[in-house]
């Protein structure tokens, strides 16, 4: 199967960020195999026409859970532990796996008609996102929350991570990672045995640190050091990591997530929803750290929309640190794709012959993008989402002219009418 | 012409904020002319079905300069007089009036597909946005920009500001103000001179106020004292009043707002996009000052969409208070409908029965906002404005299906690509 879209603009990696340029593009399988130049025998199937198009590296949500999203809008205005403990947990308590199912579905949709084909998924039942993923056609790197004490391999959680493993064997749109939920849910002989899990198998990590005041306090009382430190201590950066938040970064927090390669997601709407505040993300960049960009779950954002985040990332640094050269467009859009492609090993995230082909094909014609003249500025700062006309996640178009070609949405939105009246929410 | 929606969700005013219920809303001629009622005599003539749709009054946006959309994404990471200065005002030098006219235009299709029904307009060329309402239909509140030193009746810029309310005596969608443009711009005996022509005319007063620390210092170093008090000392605050931005308030500044009952406007995504910061709404809020939520002008927001600038409004302040208590949604939606509305005196802003029939009617069978729960909550923190399905303003149907009824969306595409071609934008 041969895509080609023809003559539209693009954004490519440029030598100082993101260039935007008019270009065909090439899909043949599931790669891009030519930009401007046909590859030979190359099959022109399918032709999509550039004209009013903006080609963009489908977006990489980098930190989510998907299965959350009929949460949405039940547990605002709460503060961060009552959220979790109070109003959360007590609703997840509650969730069947065909409910993750449905609610990892539903956050897809949101997703992808927003331009994003891969996420991170941090959940709680197994097999669920898996088996959303294998139907939606989205890229998505999957583990399973892990929470703990003793230093036990036997461990149900963990058990039931490997075991989930199984699921990507004939899906290379599947990966995997380990995902020790966060420093004030795993104890330091969890953390150490989840690490040296990790080490053994060489899988990474996807960990939540430095979220919340709280949580700042409550280590420095219990174990007198940063969560950061307290991860770095616990081996979890001996492998390629992933962190989300750290939002409250002290001392050489900093310094330590730079030196050990460890990749950050900043979920900005969560964390000022949650009262959380904003990460160093101008600081993190100046100190080389690899930021990409996430939602969270939907119960604390309360969107799956990475232009939302986008937007927010390009304004808010800019307010705190009152200076509007802080965090610029062209940063923002590799927190949103190439970044977050770096973070979880894949090779997408950009525009590139031999790449994945994951691509969100936008319509300038619309009020938000017009005038044409800077594409990725209006990514950041003048669109939605909405634009986004047709999404192509591993060669494979999964939704055109705004029209999903592999979920049935009605269906969905009415097993999460269900499942709503049944959860009470 | 009777239009009745049927059996739809809706937010009408309640006693402490706004309540979601099912109602049944007859409009008839430019009025809500009952609700769950039927007046007597109505005339069904056009039925829109309630099902999976919510109905929330027109959103109002109550500080923009709509002219302005062509200079979207044009003048990005700028410090604010450099912004101003360097690059906005070399280019409105060149603006024609009909150039203006396409720029509002441009800016009427963005709002009204993001469910704006009503807009309060700084200008440069007067007539155009006038004519442009005419033609969109919108409802907008009107005011020529104003700069000057002297006190000079027959300053050009205040003739042309009080010529161009004739443009309004034919159509009751149109209102006007005096606008001087700010603290910096006009000078003390100007100030004082535009504040008794206001008084004398009855007319309202449209002011930038305290949106930059440069302009802050500007006024300690120049007139030993805050622009509010500035404004105060000049008399802008004898009449009804209209402060955009409020953003360093110091001092006596936030009692002297709400004693003299001035409506604060809010726009956060200019306020940080331009290194300015975040007003203190929390505070204004607490002290009882009609807080109303604007997007600014394209050239530093950059988009006209009030979904964005609700989403936030609804994050930003938890985010610098670390609280997840700070300007909740229902607030959000009230600075972005009723407040509007006071703030400009207009019969608008909320479902009552003799109100100005301004209704955006939104999709609930999308992603974003299932499940159906919580809709204030969901559209500020969930929606992207492109649920917008269909707005009626004064009673007429401006938008039905996402298509525009009253402007060639095309025509003015065209327009605005053909200016920016010409101007090098």
């Amino acid at each position: 199967m041969g895509i080609v879209i023809r003559d539209a603009l693009a954004v490519l990696p440029g030598g100082k960020g993101p260039e935007t340029g008019r270009h065909t593009i090439y899909i043949a399988g599931d790669l891009i195999a030519g930009i401007d130049e046909k590859p030979e025998g190359f099959s022109e199937d399918e032709v999509i026409s550039g004209k009013d198009r903006l080609v963009i590296p489908g977006l990489i949500n980098a930190h989510t859970h998907t299965y959350m999203s009929m949460m949405r809008n039940c547990a605002d205005d709460l503060s961060f532990m009552d959220w979790l403990f109070g109003r959360v947990s007590p609703i997840e308590d509650q969730l069947t796996s065909e409910d993750a199912y449905w609610g990892s579905l539903l956050s897809q949709i949101e997703m992808i008609r927003s331009g994003t084909t891969t996420f991170n998924d941090m959940q709680m039942h197994v097999h669920q996102t898996t088996r959303a993923v294998r139907e939606s056609g989205m890229r998505a790197v999957i583990c399973r929350g892990l929470v703990g004490d003793a230093c036990d391999r036997s461990d149900r959680r963990l058990q039931e991570a490997l075991e989930e493993m199984n699921d990507g064997k004939d899906c290379d749109r599947l990966t995997f990672l380990l995902g020790p939920h966060a420093p004030y849910t795993c104890g330091p002989a969890y953390l150490r045995m989840v690490a040296d899990v990790a080490k053994e198998k060489g899988l990474g990590i996807h960990i939540h640190l430095s979220e919340s005041v709280t949580e700042i306090e409550n280590m420095r009382r219990d174990h007198d050091c940063t969560p950061i430190e307290y991860a770095y201590r616990a081996g979890v950066f001996d492998v390629p990591a992933i962190a989300a938040h750290c939002v409250q970064l002290e001392g050489n927090d900093i310094s330590i997530l730079a030196q050990n390669g460890v990749s950050v997601v900043t979920n900005p709407a969560s964390n000022m929803k949650l009262g959380n505040g904003f990460a160093p993300v101008q600081e993190l960049l100046g100190a080389g750290v690899n930021v990409c960009l996430g939602t969270d779950g939907a119960a604390s954002n309360n969107a799956q929309n990475l232009f939302r985040e986008m937007g927010h990332l390009a304004l808010i640094h800019k307010g705190t640190h009152r200076t509007p050269q802080c965090v610029g467009a062209p940063e923002v859009f590799e927190a949103a794709t190439i970044a977050g492609a770096r973070a979880l090993r894949l090779h997408t995230g950009s525009i590139e012959v031999g790449k994945k082909a994951d691509l969100a094909i936008l319509r300038l014609d619309t009020a938000s993008m017009m005038p044409n003249n800077n594409p990725v500025a209006a990514l950041c700062y003048s669109a939605d989402g909405s634009e986004t006309d047709t999404v192509i996640i591993d060669g494979r178009i999964v939704m055109q002219g705004r029209e999903l070609k592999t979920i049935d949405e009605e269906r969905v939105f009415f097993e999460i009418r269900q499942m709503c009246g049944r959860l009470g929410l």
